[in-house]
């Protein structure tokens, strides 16, 4: 049963990838300043058309036209909050999806009480490592170490699956394992490679693959999430075949992603119901 | 006749990378968050001396200093639009030459009306996609998908020269054949690869090349655009040969284009009159 | 004499990455927008862990949790100095090192007053290029092009002495060698390879490294920040082998700072007192 479902999940994340692909969705990026170079290539790599503008002045206009937004409070400041909340009140009033990653949630109170008026607008998806995630789920200060996660991923399931009921959005949790969940069912993405937490930008980056993904399939939020966390994963696996460290690894992952065909996809992707 | 144009633009091409690497000119850049690396990089690897300063504290001091200035907008917002037009009416002032960037001058009625006053202060080159110059043209917002254009170069031609007579400056639109012109000549320059384009920032990074050749041929401001096109092309061709994907091209495009001799640059650049 | 002493120098160094590693310091950057991403992946594959978090309204929360502090003023701007000296004081009134990288100190007067402000706030370390180091302790506009220095670094070694007499703070000149002083005694770490210099931010950088190094051995901050060079210098002589151009050189050093191993320190290290 389980192996059953297994092998449906191979195909449907190559369905993603191809509709990724074909469509080349564009994706606006409220982001870091520090992930805006691989969060952009990691866009361009899987076929999606990124779009780095935050200004309040323009989302009036341009956020309409996205097809799916994506809000990353890393480098938070106060004068991006208002665009970061302008532009998510825009893609939900045009029913666009749109994807928050709330880097270091628990770091201050400041930057906590921004992830939960973000979340009150009502994200399709929320991704974050298991810290950050606990740190929202308790509405809590203090359980991250800067933006690198004191937790793990398992750690946080039921936080995840609180979180998912009380926003209403689909939350996943990175890690050794990444699990996703709508409140209600749970599963859990299987590929990926320790040393791709030595690379800056990575959690940022795949988060952003899955505003793509969530573009092309909004109605399945819950599958084109775990189908680009697992997709992103299958390409630091065979990054890391040709890697000799974090940097070359991170050239290689990019590349990879670029030339994944549907054999490997197929093969590779590990997702299960757990 | 054509075959002997071409025979002079390759070691045209040629002196003008010499002159910047043997004067490494210093190249003032107000530009994007996402390109700011790549763009120091490839000023960098092609001899020039790169400096990130945008602050309207000290653009007073400093701009008067630099080569050539090189303002992008693509992360543009309204606390640094006035930083890159103060920039620019020094650098007219001071009869330094300064390139534009349009990027996604489309996107948003506050982009367009930025881009046209950038305009006004008198660049000397404007570089853009095709949708980027038809909708600065005319002066209409709706003509580009995020940052990637929508048209073919081929298709701005026309806009490019009407641009380039309105505004003084020479403009050049990128595609899979690169059209510079006057307003009156037209040149295109025929190297890259398609692959580029699945790279963030490359059009970013070649505006700012063209700056540090015009730094240094300022009164020849067609033919170092040109140039500067023709050798980032030439790079992206022989890191083509090298690489596996978007993020390997990327790294071979910078090494190539340090290490370019003379022989390569002149026997690979392709500028054609058309 | 001096040989005991270089002998010594090896194994100081790979106890200071050793513990950089197995401590994982929790490093929070206010730095510029070119070098974030290779700032973050020098901490990340040192073994330390980085946090670009820079808000006013979050360092009163933050700065007291983390390690030591990092404050690189590349590209300053009025509405983040403030936030620069905030960060700057908590430390301080903290006792959390912090370091200093003034890029591009004389390239303003309002930069420079900014750095002035900065040190009077009693940073642990301030490591820049000659005309940095020139300009901030003759407190002169003019001495730098851009962010490339003019001088050579043994021509600012008593420049060096004096800003670290007169400001507390350690001082380290970067250069073909790399001076550090205390301004009593002057050791000079000789690591590294030129075309380091033609990689962005790699300054940038390996400042941020002297802030992870002298986080866990503030009490011998010279000790700790001569280590640092020579240990990313160290980095670059092994990235160089494999390198073919500046791009390569960047993702090789990364690699290697990464896999650096005891034996490689230890003999290749070369710092000596001058």
């Amino acid at each position: 049963m389980e192996a059953e479902k297994q092998r449906e999940w191979g195909p449907k994340a190559w369905a993603h990838l191809s509709s990724v692909r074909n469509q080349s969705p564009l994706i606006q990026c409220i982001t870091n300043f520090v992930s805006m170079d691989l969060t952009a290539n990691t866009l361009l790599s899987a076929g999606a058309s990124p779009a780095m503008l935050h200004s309040p002045n323009e989302t009036p206009d341009f956020t309409p036209q996205v097809h799916a937004l994506y809000i990353n409070v890393g480098t938070l400041s106060d004068n991006w909050l208002p665009a970061m909340k302008l532009a998510a009140e825009i893609a939900s009033k045009f029913k666009k999806p749109w994807v928050l990653d709330p880097v270091a949630a628990g770091a201050s109170g400041f930057r906590l009480q921004a992830c939960l008026d973000l979340i009150s607008l009502k994200p399709t998806v929320i991704r974050g490592n298991a810290s950050e995630i606990i740190a929202l789920a308790n509405a809590s200060v203090g359980f991250t170490k800067g933006v690198d996660s004191s937790h793990d991923s398992t750690d946080a399931v039921e936080a995840a699956k609180s979180l998912a009921n009380s926003s209403g959005a689909v939350v996943a949790v990175s890690g050794a394992v990444d699990f996703v969940t709508d409140g209600n069912r749970v599963v859990g993405a299987r590929n990926g490679v320790p040393m791709m937490q030595k690379i800056t930008a990575t959690g940022c980056a795949v988060t952003a693959l899955i505003a793509a993904f969530v573009a092309i399939d909004p109605l399945q939020a819950l599958e084109a999430t775990a189908s680009a966390l697992a997709v992103f994963g299958v390409a630091g696996e065979i990054g890391m075949e040709m890697a000799r460290g974090p940097a070359s690894l991170r050239m290689h992952l990019i590349d990879s992603l670029h030339g994944l065909d549907q054999t490997t996809v197929i093969s590779t992707v590990k997702i299960t119901t757990s």
